[in-house]
């Protein structure tokens, strides 16, 4: 073992002054920060605007598709039992499921390390590769499947769930393998209903007053969840201490009515930027929720993600010095969850020694703030969301800050923020071509 | 074992007439079809625009940093040679780099299969986290380590590979660490090539001609990509047919010219969609190539890129109806790497026994027609890069492609293709902070 490389606590770190949040009972919350895109929009924009923001947010539970405003702490003890059964007999968990039925599982299992079972997800995509993968990763393992689909007509989950049902009954037999599946469905209709009622399935209801994208802290996502062995009871523990939170609430106001001025003044891409890798598929999660909620009527604002300091060898020479229609939301941490001290080299062949005994954590936060300021010199807006740690907790109350956000925004821009039309016309096409054959 | 499940050729397939390709012998180059983008340019527009990349490709050759445009294959003995004795005594290979000494490697073992050594990827970003995942990679295996950095003063590489150097000699010892260390930089100086010289490493030069984002296939990343077994003399005979192929400048040229157009009209956002998930890192890696080439002067085309059908439900809703400033680039594969037939189902509960019989690419490939047909209905000007086969010729015919019109439409936009003068702003504030504490 390398004593200096293993996790440990630094000594000293520039975010040494900010810690009580992590501790149990310590409470801080997401922060948001306007700054560096105040020289952008005058106070009197943001005054006017906010006052319609809370317009939007007074109309908002009025609104159909709004059951995710009040997390639902009711399903989380048979999503437990389920989550044990999937533990107690399978070393893989495939997790079948598309769009909203993926992308906020992929989000917090890829944020948060757990102790449960290995999860692979399927059923995203029509490549025979992926496919092949996540059987060759399943085959020879024990594995329990389940499938997320509202309706069970969703092409690409269907097929997957089709594929490994087979496997699972080849390898287990068929009343095993009713044992091993778990259906994530509608509770009444649609034909993974009916065929999990024929079978015998386990089953769990998708919330009928919740849309995919906002799905993510319901029984759509959190069996994943749990079965990877992330805290699911702290995760919508942040939820519902976010939904409760006055601080919440405003912040969400004003980075919706930021975010929407920004648009107006041309700015028609955010760019949501993290310095913590781990976090490229919250920001997945993230262009959807935005994305299909406010992408409509020929207009939006573009979401795209980058991942520093890894991007800004890539895109960084486009966001200091291109097109000046983007904006910035940085999402930093506060707190690493593992930190590594740089060491003395003796021979100081890399001129590094001056570095040496600070936290690799400390660099890159100085890397983020050199950033934040740089960018803004360069006429970009920068917003920055402040998380304290990576935790179940604080990622409950992010993704529902982000909900909350998104579907203000989306009254600002005078769209439904929970339909996605468009989404119809490529199927349309699709299932024409595949009637014909 | 599930026969159905295992990969195995189609019995028919909406690709079967297009395979030759594949065979060795047998070459079909990389096409460009710019059919569902011409109702939004005129014929006179683009004859009178591919002019001027006529005269941009003749200034090329003339210009500094194009030791690209004749692929050196001159290379491979010694890059094989290393990367045969680095899977003679090792399990897992960290490759130590950023941006341009990242991506291509990233890219191409993403997206072809080898049977070599583990790689992993390491000091492309700050986080402790994603480093702590890299060492917990290695420690227990054997292992060896490449660092490619031209200067050896860039920071993300350098501390990583402080780490890592500290992490081999506690592990095999001064003389040992000596021997599993392969120093990809500067010919001549910097401080990791007097490192190296010192210890008496393995070195390989970085080319002084040929900028970080156009190195892929050079020796600053053949190394990576050679140890992960994939094949790297057939991965430069694609790019040396490319670089003697008409064909390839031809449509180089009408691709550059296209979407320069495309820009000039409104559409500030292109779109890299491909539906070969593992294709994920070469739009990464084009991402770079296009951004930081063009991306300066306050001007460019924003480089942004999409997994379908995957991301068809998450920025499909946007890409159909949202604003409507983005064009989208298709990078199609005939000839999917894997087959899945869909299995006939007794009790068709799902109702998709249509289907069976089909193999999972074809239904795929109906999704991509249905979808370009779709968002060019919906005003977004659709280009398609068609690759016959993903294969090591094929791709490094693809990257040359690219580079070619990335390094042509950056003449077109009036910047020099191979600098990055942005990229310093960040980083001199960041020096700044570090050299205070």
């Amino acid at each position: 073992m390398v004593p200096v490389l293993k996790t440990g606590v630094a000594k000293t770190t520039a975010s040494s002054n900010l810690a009580p949040s992590a501790k149990k009972g310590g409470f801080m919350s997401v922060k948001l920060d306007l700054g560096l895109a105040e020289s952008f929009i005058s106070k009197d924009e943001l005054a006017a605007k906010r006052s319609k923001a809370d317009d939007a947010y007074i109309k908002l539970p009025k609104m159909d598709m709004t059951g995710w405003l009040v997390p639902d702490e009711n399903v989380l003890p048979r999503i437990t039992k389920l989550a044990n059964k999937i533990k107690s007999n399978s070393q893989v968990l495939i997790s079948i499921g598309i769009g909203g039925s993926y992308l906020g599982a992929k989000a917090v299992t890829e944020a948060i390390s757990g102790e449960g079972v290995e999860v692979v997800f399927a059923g995203n995509s029509l490549s025979s590769k992926e496919l092949q993968r996540a059987l060759d990763a399943a085959l020879d393992k024990d594995f329990a499947v389940c499938v997320i689909s509202k309706s069970g007509g969703t092409l690409e989950p269907a097929l997957a769930f089709r594929i490994f049902r087979k496997a699972l009954v080849e390898k287990y037999g068929e009343d095993e393998a009713s044992n091993r599946i778990f259906a994530i469905t509608d509770a009444k209709k649609g034909s993974l209903h009916d065929l999990a009622v024929e079978k015998g399935w386990e089953m769990l209801a998708v919330p009928d007053d919740v849309g995919g994208r906002f799905s993510v802290l319901t029984a759509a996502q959190l069996l994943t969840i749990a079965a990877k062995g992330v805290d699911i009871k702290e995760l919508l523990a942040g939820a519902k201490k976010a939904s409760t939170d006055k601080k919440c609430l405003e912040n969400a106001k004003n980075y919706a009515t930021a975010r929407h001025l920004l648009y107006k003044k041309g700015k028609k891409i955010e760019i949501l930027s993290s310095f913590e890798p781990s976090l490229q598929y919250l920001a997945e999660w993230w262009k959807q929720l935005f994305g299909e909620s406010e992408g409509k009527n020929q207009q939006g604002i573009f979401p795209a993600s980058v991942s520093f300091t890894t991007d800004l060898h890539s895109l960084g020479q486009f966001i200091q010095d291109g097109e000046r229609d983007i904006f910035e939301t940085v999402l930093k941490v506060e707190k690493s969850a593992a930190e590594i001290i740089i060491p003395v080299d003796d021979g100081n062949g890399d001129g590094l020694n001056y570095l040496a005994g600070k936290t690799l954590s400390f660099v890159n936060e100085m890397a983020l703030i050199g950033t934040k300021k740089a960018h803004a010199d360069g006429s970009v807006p920068v917003i920055e969301v402040v998380l304290p740690e990576i935790t179940p907790f604080n990622l409950g109350y992010l993704i529902y800050f982000f909900e909350l956000s998104c579907a203000i925004s989306a009254i600002l821009f005078g769209v439904s923020p929970f339909d996605q039309p468009g989404v119809e016309a490529y199927k349309n096409n699709m299932f024409e071509l595949l009637r014909e054959t």
